[in-house]
């Protein structure tokens, strides 16, 4: 269930950075690793700072070969991916995946002996990093600073639940398993509500 | 003291990415990312450099809760840093912490047994690169290399200056107190005396 | 000879760095921060991300002094880079560095007991990722990604040579020299026949 998920979250972030290399018009090769760059860039960023090896996926290289893979097949049918209802499966299995990947990098820090916030913190850069360095690399604002619609918050809130209850003491299953249903609930919650926040301070765009 | 000018230092470099970060008309994660970004971010990278751990801000969580409190107090006021007397105040413990940054870094590198070279460069990235990976995540080619007045060149020289006094074995608060105040003093005259430096080679912009 | 070739690929990399930083009309310290960049970029990320210390730059101080004379040296000459004989001295030489960065960062991917597919990325990254961070640096999308003519994929297809050789147990110099024979010979056959791979998928650009 638990790789399902976590394969699931990969395809849908190494999607989102095919599809933004491809409006770019860059070659196969800048599509792939825009690609690789979104789906492992944010864990890869976890383990440099927290000193751990062997990366993610160089431990699994079969995710690297999944992400060629899509690198191959997908762009073709890049436009189908702006239909409403494969925007619809493609948000919902994020959320899932936000959750999945902050959750388990809150875990790593606790278990590096961090204190609280920088664990929280660590759970929100495996989360979210990937896509901020997909934007980097294809030269645009991180849209996760400027989306306007949580996401970045939702990954915050579920690390601190599960961090909460970690200190608790209650049993590990549990404090995971709740720690990923807040993230993913509040992200879903703001999709489905279209919930908005301002830039901040409201009235600053210039 | 010392501990003073380092909170005073995060406290400005954050602001500064604080206000470049409004100014895009970011929301609250970008506004505090870039800020995290901008105060944290040349240590963090000199730590990854010299495999050093624990990180800065992972050892010390409460400057993390700092930039946290500003990224909420200041923004509504930023209109207000761009008067004349809130940019001296600033320009001024800017340049306090980029000595200080600048020559803590390339002490440990000293530290760490790098050669000369390295050691200038890890202190120069330590009081430089939060500034570049801040512009870096605000799109825009980062302001330190083309501001034409100089600051990365005033922690080089400053650098220089504390290395060499460390081979020549004189006491490390002399030497550190030495090459802060050359870094600072020369970052204060290139203010003062509005000092520029043209475009290398002189006429190369197109 | 191999010293010889590495430090004309450094040079090449290094004056690639130069040129775009001067286009931007960026003052000394840009100019140079992006030459070091461009010429230890790609080794500094292959060596973060495998663990390894120390850095080559930090090892070789020389090569970091080398680089600071070019900043002094070539600027005022930029323009004579544009030069049909210069570039091809200069395409001729990054082919031939490109070829010994990918198949030395293989081998040292290798040497940690990686994985194939990881071993072959280690070394595109090496080669590379250099040419990458310069172009972030200049707030460029890289040239690699979309330059459409293959770079990227001579050094995979290289590395791959160099990767099956070793698993069939040949001799470490023969491997080696094929894996960059392959990178640097492909390369040079782009080059000559202006081999270009559209787009991906081809019709994306918008």
């Amino acid at each position: 269930m638990l790789t399902f998920i976590e394969i699931s979250a990969i395809i849908v972030f190494a999607v989102s950075g095919l599809i933004v290399a491809v409006r770019k018009g860059m070659d196969i090769v800048g599509v792939f690793t825009v690609a690789f760059v979104a789906a492992f860039g944010g864990g890869t960023l976890r383990d440099v700072l927290l000193d751990r090896r062997p990366l993610f996926w160089v431990e699994h290289q079969e995710y690297v070969w999944l992400v060629m893979a899509l690198t191959l097949v997908v762009p073709p049918f890049a436009k189908f991916l702006g239909h409403r209802w494969a925007e619809r499966v493609m948000q919902t299995t994020d959320a899932l995946g936000l959750g999945l990947f902050a959750v388990s990098g809150a875990a790593l820090g606790l278990a590096a002996d961090l204190s609280l916030l920088p664990v929280v913190l660590m759970g929100v850069i495996t989360g979210v990093c990937g896509g901020v360095l997909r934007d980097v690399l294809c030269n645009e604002i991180p849209v996760v600073f400027q989306d306007h619609r949580p996401y970045a918050l939702c990954a915050f809130a579920g690390c601190w639940v599960f961090v909460g209850l970690e200190t608790l003491g209650l049993a590990s299953w549990l404090t995971l398993l709740t720690g990923t249903a807040t993230t993913t609930g509040l992200r879903l919650l703001v999709l489905a509500g279209d919930w908005r926040i301002p830039p901040w301070p409201p009235a600053s765009r210039q």
